[in-house]
């Protein structure tokens, strides 16, 4: 069966990993994938006025699954579109330290599944008189309950023993009481075993103790910190996959952004994209060979040429070459 | 000149830590301070059904200023509203590493400053129909502008170069966008240095170069969680104290809890108390005598008896002792 890949590699960096991650995929035996391109971010607002032209939304609408890179200053504009285009209710952002790299925290492995519809990301503010603002933050039952469904069900499949539920619900007595109470409700229903953690607490935790955490299970601004935290724990965003999981379809994208300092040298790190592309893999069924490509990035990582970010002198190039080689 | 200083001690090791940072103070030369008690927390709500009587809030609201230990389960019912008697709007918290203690970063020197009056701790939330709630995020110029110029006189009058404003106005583009501009525009008025963080990618950095950070002026719940972060890089909690600062009147606070599973045991680190009691000092004017106590509760931690928490085997008063006899 061909699936349909749709390819945005937007700007800077986005330029050099996307392409990095579909020749993996297409070295990749067992699968069969048509790409189609579209454009996305500040290049393209600059041309045409809009960071995510109307083609690239049916793109990635009528795709099975989406790649996509990273924007400039228009990652907003783009990626959270994208991200309801793709119908997106959970952001999976696996944050784990490689055997040989730097990391504040070597022994971390934690997925953070981070609901992706709502809280403050509704969009919803107002200028209610001069120099006063709201933000109506919004949490329903319905997706606290399908977020931790989702994050109880990839915890069991990955075999992650320790899952936590993030709330704030001290303060937001009602929203994250909400939130809290209908994540519970399904780990009881389960019979799973859960803690559930203040976010701020967490926070501290994460930090000093990132062994004691697998899943964890948070509202979306909550999701969006932890998870750029324990990136800082395991060495940064070069690393870090993440997918966007709609009903019917998903988008893919490093958690990193298009570093316009270092874009047009072709010394980005492609880990991210490329375990990104193995996260599309297991999406569509094809876990054995995300396995592969997994397996075969840890293993350049440990000893494959490295680029400048991990301390090597390795080209965006090199290192995927390497990653081919190890398939 | 006679100050008076209401005392809170409140729930679990709050009552173990708060009497010796009276002692610490009443131990000081150059002061006079008059304490009267008053009492919060699950302790006093079991008997009268109230977390926080209406006779320790006037106590708080008439003294020249308070020190608080800590409440178990009614922590947001005692804090928040105490917070409000006094006019707290900037909670001001220190995390430095010291040296000789285990850090996950040893080289830590960061105040968050942290907008204390609105954000989503205005409490304003409705459940809008079954399973949908609502929490509305209150950011106005005024309490903006007032943060940022505390913000960068506390960075000036204690010598910090770097000032960051935490925000997220990439989503929340009303709201924070107000507050970063808010807090910008001080900045610029001061022909102050200072950059903007978006606060995810900041709590990353945080992590992996804190000796890039000096004051970080952050809303109210990211300097909640922020702050949090950073007692992690430091070694927990138990070291970390916090200031409350009104118009007229403060609260001095630990940054720990009411620790129930080490309370009644005399063995809690008093440090953050301790440290607490002499950012009150500082507040009342007592610099001097607040850098005295400070250099002590230092010379303690490096060399002196330490508590359980951090690897020794010395009681809460053994640690308050040698504070007192390094004034
Ligand atoms: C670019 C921004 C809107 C986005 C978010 O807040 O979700 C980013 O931080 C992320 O985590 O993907
Ligand atoms: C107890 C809770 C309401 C409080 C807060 O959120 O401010 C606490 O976390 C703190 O930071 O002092």
């Amino acid at each position: 069966m061909t699936h349909e890949i749709a390819v945005i590699p937007g700007d800077g960096i986005g330029q050099e990993v996307t392409p990095a991650a579909v020749e993996v995929l297409e070295a990749i035996d067992g699968v069969d994938f048509d790409f189609v391109e579209g454009e996305a971010g500040d290049a393209v607002k600059e041309e045409t006025g809009d960071a995510l032209p109307e083609e690239t939304r049916e793109l990635a609408a009528d795709a099975d699954a989406t790649l996509f890179g990273a924007a400039g200053e228009t990652a907003a504009d783009v990626i959270l579109p994208l991200r309801q285009v793709v119908g997106s209710f959970a952001n999976v952002r696996p944050a784990r330290s490689y055997p040989g790299l730097d990391a504040v925290q070597p022994d971390t492995d934690i997925v953070f599944i981070r609901e992706n519809t709502e809280g403050v990301y509704k969009g919803i503010e107002s200028e209610i008189s001069e120099g006063v603002t709201t933000c109506t933050r919004v949490i329903t039952e319905d997706a606290s309950e399908k977020i931790a469904e989702y994050g109880f069900s990839y915890a069991k499949q990955n075999s992650y023993d320790d899952v936590t539920i993030a709330h704030k619900a001290n303060v937001m007595r009602t929203t994250d009481g909400l939130f809290l109470d209908a994540a519970s409700a399904v780990g009881e229903d389960r019979d799973a075993s859960y803690d559930t953690a203040l976010m701020d607490a967490l926070a501290m935790h994460l930090v000093m103790n990132p062994q004691d955490y697998g899943v964890v299970i948070c509202p979306n601004l909550a999701g969006d910190m932890l998870s750029d935290l324990a990136a800082g724990l395991v060495g940064g965003l070069g690393l870090l996959p993440s997918a966007n999981i709609g009903e019917e379809n998903a988008l893919f994208e490093p958690v990193h952004g298009s570093a316009p300092d270092i874009a047009g040298e072709g010394i980005a790190n492609p880990s991210a994209m490329i375990l990104s592309a193995a996260m599309l893999l297991d999406h569509l069924g094809y876990d054995e060979q995300g396995d592969v490509v997994r397996t075969a990035v840890e293993s350049v990582l440990d000893s494959g040429p490295r680029t400048p970010d991990l301390g090597g002198d390795a080209s965006t190039e090199d290192v995927t070459a390497a990653v081919i080689d190890e398939l």
